[in-house]
């Protein structure tokens, strides 16, 4: 793995400490999968009657867990979740399934359900074999040993190249009653999540159906996780599941069947406050980050002609070494806009660097002043703003700059 | 500009020398544009009757000369072509046309025609207003010195970042007479060209009408500078313009005035072959490179998808700094081609590096051997190869790896 990436300089100073979600527990182990002398292993239990809805990647070569994961959200009832860290199971054939389904049998038997009620999600190397037997045989301990206080053990089990584990949480009203929703999950490199992210996990005791809790998270995913790039590369593993144990139902919170339900509100936006949260973390471990960058694109054609430019400016390689190397190259935001294929006029965009107005109406402002935007991109944390001027359509993407440590980790993550 | 990059490990040991073009005429100065004690500009002086044809960035925010030269191409009539290095004036107003509009009325006067036969390409960084005044007064003299055998001084005139002038030259038949092609570039970075490559230019003494160039010209294209990637990131001055003299009917050559003129297929044949040789020179050139990239995709659903597939390999920034890396971390070429949205079936892919397959059926290859592959590796130029197997689509795709001196130059290269 070459030597440890230094821990980014976006790292919360400290882990939050979370409450417990009735319903849900944890127990990790050293399964020594990849890693050594760290955990790679995490078993979460789930309270009979568990809900799940998700995101899955829309790679077209997505890994056997990910498939796996789309038939369980097809019945949309959880039981178990299984997580291992340093093989992504992906791009290993009929085995990759074996492995699966063994690994499924094996969680079924230990918490007391059926196969179909585990969900599984693997991260790490692509291509190589997952032996299964590398980890089922700790799943009957991890299953006694689970405890819901052990959020933070959770959190760490996952990462991989992330210097930092990423864990956050909200509460919200369903009509006067209170939930709790935690969430953690990982990211780092082969960012540019199409349906989620790497791998998100969140879990509430908020009594909501599948159904309904389905189109809540695929709108938050849109607009949280998928507007997140690191190096705009989308992996074969993104994975966000929503668990709702509906524990808070025996504290007489109503039950939600429908997303139309007005009582959902609140709820809605602590879920989308909650994916931001984490969304916005996975850009600040991104690899080799020296800069935390937030593009804001306004008056597009619409939002996804907004968000399609904002992707376009934070995945160009020239946009991400000017902001690493503090240049206001706005010439190159200026290349991206182009090259998104959107609807733009050159002679009405404007471009700032945070509140520093540096092009307008097709060419450089006439108050422009190299020494103010200098002193702008000395800043950790940099706001690239576009108007388009020609419609609605707005988004926020947040990446972060390409600097020769992304270099030093990825010519040398395999060997 | 920071330290100059150290020259290409792929730059040719000499320049070509190569014939004169009848028609065609160069003359170069050092203007002081941007660069100091180099030469900046460069006047192309044509003969009466020269044909034009050409093809120019789709960038929704492309620079003042690529609008001109789009007017110029709709006559398809040329005597005169000024490039400029240092500044793109792109992003640069109504100023920027202005500079355009003063440039071509100046080498008018100097060629003796009318404004509308100057072609007009400028190249280096976007946003700085360019002055016409710091270069049209030298227009009058280049046209007075202008010669036939300049051509290496002409192709030096026009890089930027490039470490290497990159010059080709071809024989060809229209029927039993031969004319002759040259033509030389500029790349380096912000390349993936969607038209053409950032400025190129191809003489001719054919006669061929700009009707019947035109096809032959935009076809050639797609299969030539549409499949070279840098960084993916497409220029606001993309411009590939071939002119053809015609003076070769002076000698009796017959002149072509259909794209389907059978006379045309060698002379077809032979601009193809110039243009991917020196496609293939932008992609040796690629900054920071150190190792030269072939992708080549097979059996994808049609060749567009082909073509897609291997851009989105050829952009993969975690392929790229894996074969910096000397790493056949082939799992990454399964992301990347799952991430481009095309027709794909995990389990009938199959991966090689070289002639050593790695993968097949949707897993590791049986005869996967690491030190065979990692010998490979250590290769300056490396062949990507994927074949889908579920169509005839096929595409040749050539790039560079992704290096420390990327990085070095591109977050320096403004200041």
């Amino acid at each position: 793995m070459g030597k440890p990436a230094p821990i980014s300089p976006f790292a919360p100073s400290s882990l939050p400490t979370v409450p417990e979600v009735p319903g849900v527990r944890f127990a990790t182990a050293e399964a020594g999968i990849r890693y050594k002398g760290r955990t790679d292993l995490l078993l979460g239990v789930l309270s009979p009657g568990t809900q799940v809805a998700g995101v899955l990647t829309r790679s077209k070569t997505r890994s056997a867990p990910v498939d796996w994961c789309a038939l369980g959200l097809r019945e949309g009832v959880a039981r178990a979740l299984v997580v291992n860290s340093g093989n992504a199971n992906a791009f290993t054939g009929k085995k990759g399934l074996e492995t699966v389904v063994i690994t499924a049998d094996a969680a079924a038997a230990a918490v007391g359900c059926t196969p179909g009620e585990v969900f599984i999600a693997s991260t790490g190397v692509i291509g190589e074999p997952l032996e299964a037997e590398k980890f089922t045989h700790l799943l009957g301990k991890l299953a006694t040993d689970a405890e819901p206080d052990t959020w933070q053990a959770a959190a760490r089990a996952v990462m991989t190249t992330d210097t930092f584990p990423k864990l956050a949480t909200r509460k919200a009203k369903i009509g006067t009653h209170e939930v709790v929703i935690n969430g953690f999950c990982k990211g780092a490199g082969m960012i540019q999540p199409d349906m989620a992210t790497m791998l998100c996990f969140v879990f509430t005791d908020a009594p909501i159906d599948a159904a309904a809790l389905q189109p809540l998270v695929a709108d938050n995913a849109d607009r949280t996780f998928n507007c997140v790039t690191i190096d705009g590369d989308t992996s074969t593993s993104d994975t966000l599941l929503v668990f709702a144990t509906g524990e808070a139902e025996k504290r007489g919170c109503p039950r939600i069947s429908e997303a139309t339900d007005p009582r959902v509100a609140d709820f809605a936006a602590a879920l989308h406050s909650l994916l931001e949260e984490l969304a916005i973390l996975v850009a600040k471990d991104g690899e080799g980050i020296t800069k935390f960058v937030t593009v804001e694109v306004e008056g597009a054609e619409d939002d996804r002609a907004a968000r399609r430019i904002g992707l376009a400016i934070a995945n160009s390689p020239l946009v991400k070494t000017a902001i690493a190397g503090e240049d206001a190259n706005w010439g190159r935001v200026v290349m991206a806009v182009g090259k998104s294929g959107e609807a733009a006029d050159r002679d009405k965009l404007s471009i700032r660097f945070g509140n520093i107005l540096v092009a307008h109406e097709g060419e450089r402002a006439p108050s422009y002043s190299e020494d103010e935007v200098a002193l702008y991109m000395k800043q950790p944390e940099i706001t690239v703003g576009v108007d388009l001027a020609i419609g609605p359509g707005r988004a926020t993407v947040w990446t972060c700059d390409l600097t020769h440590g992304y270099i030093d980790i990825n010519a040398d993550y395999r060997s």
